[in-house]
């Protein structure tokens, strides 16, 4: 590695001028300087401006389909050369396994997000929210809302535990919303990160402008952030306020969310006693949380709240499970289960604050702050001075209102205990963590499960119920998740980092439109009822995607409804409900006046009634959705049905593509019978037949 | 009226002690003294402490539906007294349309959320947001978001000029999501907030502290306040970044958010020139928006960008339509068309704000800073000298770029105009208000509409698109709408007052939760796939909704599906699509194994199959959700449905509610065919012949 650690800011490689004093930064195990770090000379604005012109540019010309798919790539071009990754994370003190969630869990961000994006995300740029609002009985005047890009640059300042993991969980739905990224990763395991990025723009994929690496401290940063710019932190909840404080935030319209080290909780049912599964998965879990990535998790478990009846049975099993499954150690050393911390200054950090919990009444249950002995690289065990570690340790506190526990973090293999009496004891506990990223809940009884979730649900961010239905495929307390919210309020930050479209949605404004049919048409690229429609005499079945467009309608024929229709189809499918089948009896139905057609018998005519039979572009119907019956159809009635083109998807690894037609059918009267979209697959191009017919 | 205006707090009226100085409060037009307003000695602390206790006690017995119920009961008690609130209204300046805006459209907002919260959300207490998230292949853990009740109070700081609507807007979310209120009117106008509060407390249908009101100011609030409350607040950008820095909401996780005075725009297309519908609705709006409420509305239209060209035909225009239908004066006399500010500080401060305009270059083109004749409350035209009146004033910026237009409000009836020449210099003049509640675009132009909308969306909370189509039936750019999100980015707050259930959302904290399905259908009292399911032998159809229980199925027959099925099924309904007639072309489909069974023939088999057809609780299937069809049926084929009990809405006013039902198809291997939601009505309570059965 070089002297320095480089930036990436401007479409080009940055390294600070010789001499540059710089920060050092050393092998987490062995002390070794690694590089160095400093932004001096680094012109910020320049990479901020860069990302609000330039890579706003090129990320606007791709849809969110089209950036999905490039998230997918990125997936593939890091898992192709994960292993200089894996290298270097053992740097920081990572275990294989600490490894894996970071740089395999980073990867599987991208995929989750490649794949959502396609799945939940219209093949444009504007995201269309929640339903038509009718504004006038005409329905000349509608509202609708629209997701819009945010048009500045998306700053995201991470920790330093999970560098590559860590990073790609908030690159990944800004690169979906289409903002820019200027990622600031911490600086004790930024070179982990760097080499992250390095792959990245080595495989060519990324649009320019769109991921900047500043690597090193920006004391600058606000004061060139600006209303449409977003900033994204995770660390410590004291540097999270003093960031939040600045005037970009209170009144310029800057967004920041943060994600802060929570004083997270895992609560233990009564009905959990020694020797259910639920005990042993709790007690699984705990040790778990306390060593994995040496319990530098945001989300690991802090405060371990269980039944005062159950306490002395925790702490036994708690003990004998570190003695018998965790080998503290160098990472590089064969059978080592947990790695230091990420160095020697966070060592020390941790054992004041573990001081700082015995200070306010916690007990010294399990482990030791006295310097441990440790498996070495060369698979000798002995003492590692300049190494960064420390013992797992459980503290136990005779008073559970004790504020230190509910305050204090200390962001290592630490947890303590507390006991209860009763649920609303246990909530309450909960509770004074001030707000949580994630409390999880062992139980096998749903009503307890039930109460607790429910009063301290507006805690958490995240909940996990564990129980010996899911303790095996249980993704663990710790384990944020793409598809899941993490964040949570208060103490926790606030922040929405991951959580599916929701994260991509956060970096995007919501806005109110209202306007004509056409107008919100024109907008939204999602057909209204009441814009242009057009029938140019060609059926829409006919026409590929290439082809079709918005509004292409077809209106049908009419068609008569008898009693003996009704009755064949009863015959036919096995549906006899008396509303079809008995005139005295359907008449004393509320909402009936008397013998009516089945439903399904109405959209099963119409799709007669719309279809064009012949081999074409339309290759299969595979859904339909939000169907509503609103006018009963008598014996004698006449339907018909007009479909419209209303959203075109196509696929941009596919040969189709999805087209949603509207659908409404209405009787001799022009009443509306029934609503509801049909969902199809179209070809891109035109097929033979489509073009011989 | 009394001498001090009374407080509503801890289920009691409170006025201060006699020989209390307090806040003299006079009538817009004639300067009489009407009340004094002081909170010296009102028990603030013990106020919020019996909204978080009480309070939410009272709302938390209740459902969704339930709450929903009393805010349409609340409007009706309102319009029943609303003479009452009228007469007050005339004392604070307003005209008898600018009363209907806050009287009968506070009123409204109670209707929509009433409807709204039974359309849209479930009749409970805790609230399903997006998709299940499958966690583990073999289903057995699942995630789900869900929003639960913050466990705080929603304190309420409302602004002068609408004391009813500005109070109900925010009320009523809140109060749906079941969250108390602590309402805090403004001081000029708090004589009309109370009568409103009094006659809903004289109703009788207020729950125990739901709805509190502090009349007069409240120094020591932040200090009082702690996570899960929440302060939505509606004044001066400047009083909200002062109460935003308090260190509750910096660090304590209590939730503010501001909808402040922005410096809205009103965009005039280039195709909208003199003599289009286009310019003449712009010019009718800006009229309206300068003279309504004396242009006295967070949403008025303080910027107007006009095409060069037209900037002139738009100042006469302007001129002609004020000296037509603007009469200045008191609203208690006949034809008054615009009333006084609120006070005669509101005066003083809007004319050194025009002032402050003038001196950066605003030319005033349109009325005068003199004090105005006006028609006194006895007919008579003459000066006001104790009434706060301003004429409506329009300045012309010559120079679109000065700071100060697009930053110095002149809270009343004064509005400036501003050139552009390009679309997107229009766009840049917009996003230069630093973030607005509203802008509005006059074009008949989509493309134009559109090129211009998505530049300004991000800068927006909400946009009206204006032309010949929705001219008549638009509600206009000054009005938020109940449905539509009120608040916007930057200097607009970034509120969230309005916008239908996503504001009773904001009430409301989503949180990710993680377990097995039988936890998750206990914890959403909606049914999981995966959780218990009973067939106690007794359909399902067969029991009311005072029987059934979630999670209660019928596993029907298999039937066999034959081609003759098919051909049958496509001769009746006219479907007769190649994939179903045509072995070669269905084969040459690459979805198709060859001829395939109708998905319509499917769902309607699957009815025959699970229908039970004798008369009982099941009254009618009114829709269908979410069908997909997943494994092509062919020839040979064996289907067969199950059908499980998801969801129970009883209705709170009528004799039955909503079920929906969870609809899987099966083949004979097993594989999933389709899967569905059907929704269907059903009786409360067992009919005659469903007991009889």
């Amino acid at each position: 590695m070089t002297a320095y650690l480089p930036s990436y800011v401007q479409g080009q490689w940055w390294t600070p001028a010789d001499g540059t004093a710089g920060t050092e930064v050393r092998d987490a195990s062995t002390g070794e300087v690694i590089t160095r770090v400093s932004t001096e000379g680094l012109d910020l604005a320049g990479a901020l401006e860069y990302a609000r012109t330039t890579g706003h540019d090129s990320l606007a010309a791709l849809t969110f389909h089209q950036r999905a798919v490039l998230l997918k790539q990125f997936a593939l071009a890091l898992t192709e050369r994960k292993a200089e990754l894996y290298a270097l994370s053992a740097r920081t003190g990572a275990t294989k396994t600490d490894s894996w969630v970071d740089i395999d869990g980073g990867i599987g961000v991208l995929f989750s997000y490649s794949g959502k994006g396609r799945r939940e995300l219209p093949n444009s740029r504007v995201h269309v929210d929640g339903p038509v609002e009718p504004l006038s009985k005409d329905g000349s005047f509608l509202g609708r809302h629209v997701y819009t890009t945010l048009p500045g640059v998306a700053v995201q300042i991470n920790a330093f535990n999970f560098p590559v993991w860590g990073s790609l969980e908030k690159f990944a739905p800004a690169f979906l919303a289409g903002m820019p990224t200027v990622v600031k990763p911490a600086t004790p395991t930024g070179y982990l990160a760097e080499a992250m990025v390095r792959i990245l723009t080595e495989s060519g994929l990324l649009p320019e402008g769109s991921l900047q690496l500043v690597s090193g401290s920006v004391p600058t940063l606000f004061d060139n952030l600006r209303l449409g710019d977003l900033v994204g932190f995770t660390g410590s909840a004291s540097t999270a306020e003093s960031l939040r404080r600045h005037p970009s935030v209170q009144t310029g319209g800057v967004r920041f969310t943060a994600e802060t080290d929570s004083i997270n909780a895992s609560v233990l049912g009564t009905d959990a006693v020694s020797g259910t599964p639920e005990f042993d998965a709790y007690v699984r879990q705990l040790v778990t949380e306390m060593t994995t990535k040496a319990g530098q998790k945001c989300t690991a478990i802090r405060r371990a709240i269980v039944p005062a009846a159950s306490a002395d049975a925790v702490i036994d099993a708690v003990r004998a499970r570190i003695a018998d499954k965790t080998v503290l150690g160098d990472p590089r050393a064969e059978g080592v289960t947990m790695g230091p911390l990420a160095s020697t200054a966070q060592r020390d950090e941790v054992l004041r604050q573990v001081r700082a919990l015995e200070d306010a009444g916690g007990e010294l249950v399990v482990g030791s702050t006295d310097a441990p002995t440790v498996r070495l690289a060369d698979g000798t065990e002995g003492h590692a001075a300049d190494g960064a570690f420390v013992s797992p340790v459980l503290l136990r506190f005779a008073d559970a209102d004790a504020d230190a526990v509910h305050d204090v973090e200390a962001f290592g293999p630490v947890s303590s205990l507390l006991t209860y009496e009763t649920t609303a004891e246990a909530a309450a506990l909960v509770a004074r963590g001030g707000g949580s990223l994630v409390t999880s809940i062992a139980t096998h009884d749903p009503a307890q499960a039930v109460e607790l979730a429910t009063r301290i649900a507006p805690f958490n961010g995240r909940m996990l119920l564990l129980d010996r239905d899911d303790a095996r495929s249980s993704t663990g307390h710790g384990s944020p998740l793409p598809n899941l919210v993490h964040g949570g309020p208060g103490r926790a930050g606030g922040g929405e980092e991951l959580g599916g479209i929701r994260a991509v949605l956060h970096h995007m404004q919501r806005t109110a439109v209202q306007g004509s049919p056409e107008m919100l048409t024109a907008l939204t690229g999602v057909w209204h009822a009441g814009a242009a429609a057009h029938d140019d005499g060609r059926h829409p079945f006919r026409k590929s995607l290439s082809e079709l467009r918005i509004g292409d309608q077809i209106a049908s024929a009419s068609r008569a409804v008898t009693l003996d229709d009704i009755e064949t189809f009863a015959h036919f499918t096995g549906d006899t409900f008396y509303a079809h089948m008995n005139e005295e009896a359907a008449a004393a139905n509320p909402f009936f006046p008397g013998r009516v057609a089945h439903g399904y018998l109405l959209v099963s005519w119409a799709a007669g009634l719309f279809v064009d039979p012949e081999p074409g572009p339309v290759l299969a119907n595979y859904g339909l959705e939000n169907l509503r019956f609103l006018t009963p159809v008598s014996p004698g009635d006449d339907i018909r049905v007009e479909l419209t083109a209303k959203q075109i998807t196509p696929r941009e690894t596919d040969e189709y593509g999805e087209v949603r037609w509207d659908a409404v059918i209405r009787n001799q009267d022009d009443e509306v019978v029934a609503t509801y979209d049909v969902l199809t697959l179209v070809s891109k191009e035109p097929t033979r037949e489509a073009v011989s017919a």
